[in-house]
């Protein structure tokens, strides 16, 4: 079975997921691409309904994102947030023009009845999008921090906040009743499932929330095709800020290790960077090596071939 | 009592009224003013709280409504509009971005339980309006027309039909269980009131919701102040398109002498232009005569003190 021929699933956060996430998609034949997005992220703000690495995913793979942010659109405005300041309105969250629409559409039709992932699926069609992208769960589940101020919700910690409280605990809150999305499990029993990717992502804010969700891990290992987990890790600095000091205070190392030992009993392969060979020699899992920070678009689509040369032949 | 010196209280729609008003804003004292605002135009629009007359009445009284096409604000950008047709949403509504933060955060602050009223003065704080602008009433009142096609809401009939489908009756849906805003009883009541002005509006869809509230009517009347209407056609023209179609529908002869007619009993004095003196000598009402068509902010500004200059004195 050949990773170019079959499905791949690919589990996601927002940003540096969403890199490996449009490699895939560049390189898949089209409709061959499942994106599961983390939801653990998702809030109502404004009264809108608001799912930040949905959106990101979405307007990555569709070719609008912020090139200069990561998040957002791109040429994106900001008549709406001055608006909004100049009558008093919240603006620690900038909402920008553009991707404003998408949370006033999004929250519309959520009120008139439509799902998460049928809206979602629609806003894909409207943006050319020919993957797959799905919110792992219709139900809510809340990523929670606990630090030293108590707990909060995830975007007062990682926006209002920008990251500052040391974190001590997290929890996914809603997750042991929450089902992931039909389509997800689905797409994992496959017979045409060629590869499961676990992008680069913060393991603890973006990929646990998905395995939290009951079923995951076993459909994970019951799937007959290997999971390939990325590091977001690589020379013991994180790809984003956050996660190296979200590591720090949970105790581990910023390290690739701690990654890998993270995951362990999850993936068939893990793909970390050349600095970490020596590190990571040690380990008996098939580890494998490249230069993985993504930065040019063609850095994504070599890491998305590496990825799934590695996912090739059975588990 | 000089007009000038005590309190004034004008009932206005959205455009033409909103002229009037800007005068009237200019030339008296701070905190003179009060504004009572047709209602009868809000909707729900993409689960948006919209009060376009109350909006253009702000934006207008704040300096920043849009020159160019009397509603909206200046200098506006329609990046969420773009967004919103890209993904398939209903567009047939324009909605700005600045204007759109107006909307958000009105459905926000109501969603949380403020009044429209309590919303309204927060905005004209925010903005520097000193003038008292209020909500016809705070219960919902609904403007809607009995066409060939049916029952139509206003702004099915107003904007998305572009008032193409033939009118043959109006209804205030709500209003004869509405009270009218606490603050506009109030005001008529206050012994320092020294005039009441019938702002140039559409008399069917702007200032017919605002009479046909409960009491409204007896308290105009009860008021020691004279009422001063002023007219919003002039020459057989009305100065706004709609206005004209509709009063012809209704059986109505587009003329000064149908709204002075239509307002009969209400008023004790009455406005009109130059042009219409021979047409309107015959009647035995206090008519007055002016080049009524509003184009600079002189304009408004001498209207307003014709305006004042007529409600002089006791009724």
């Amino acid at each position: 079975m050949s990773g170019e021929k079959g499905l791949v699933v690919a589990l996601s956060g927002g940003i540096g997921g969403a890199k490996l996430a449009l490699g895939l998609y560049r390189i898949l034949p089209p409709e061959s691409l499942v994106v599961v997005a983390n939801t653990g992220d998702d809030f109502t703000h404004l009264g809108l309904h608001i799912s930040p690495d949905l959106d990101t995913l979405l307007y990555t793979l569709a070719g609008i994102d912020a090139l200069e942010t990561g998040w957002g659109r791109r040429g994106e405005t900001w008549n709406f947030m001055a608006a909004l300041e100049s009558l008093g309105g919240q603006s620690w969250f900038r909402l920008g023009d553009g991707d404003l629409a998408t949370h006033v559409e999004r929250t519309r039709r959520l009120a008139a009845g439509e799902s998460l992932g049928a809206i979602t699926a629609e806003f894909c069609r409207r943006l050319g999008v020919s993957a797959l992208l799905l919110p792992m769960s219709e139900d809510p589940v809340r990523t929670r921090l606990l630090t030293e101020d108590g707990w909060l919700d995830f975007q007062d910690y990682f926006v209002r906040q920008g990251t500052r409280p040391r974190v001590r605990e997290i929890s996914y809150r809603g997750a042991l009743k929450a089902r992931p999305h039909p389509g997800f499990i689905e797409a994992l029993s496959r017979p045409d499932l060629a590869a499961i990717v676990i992008c680069p992502s913060n393991p603890f804010l973006s990929i646990d929330p998905i395995l939290s969700l009951p079923g995951v891990r076993a459909a994970l290992k019951a799937a007959r095709a290997p999971v390939v987990a990325v590091s977001p890790i690589a020379g013991k600095r994180a790809f984003k800020g956050p996660t190296a000091k979200l590591m720090s205070e949970l105790g581990l190392e910023v390290a690739a290790e701690s990654v890998l030992t993270h995951y362990a009993g999850l993936f068939d392969h893990f793909l970390a960077d050349e600095e970490d060979r020596e590190e990571l020699s040690k380990f008996d899992a098939n580890v494998s090596f490249a230069r993985i920070r993504m930065e040019s678009l063609d850095d994504r689509e070599r890491i998305a071939r590496l990825v799934l040369s590695l996912g090739q032949g059975s588990r």
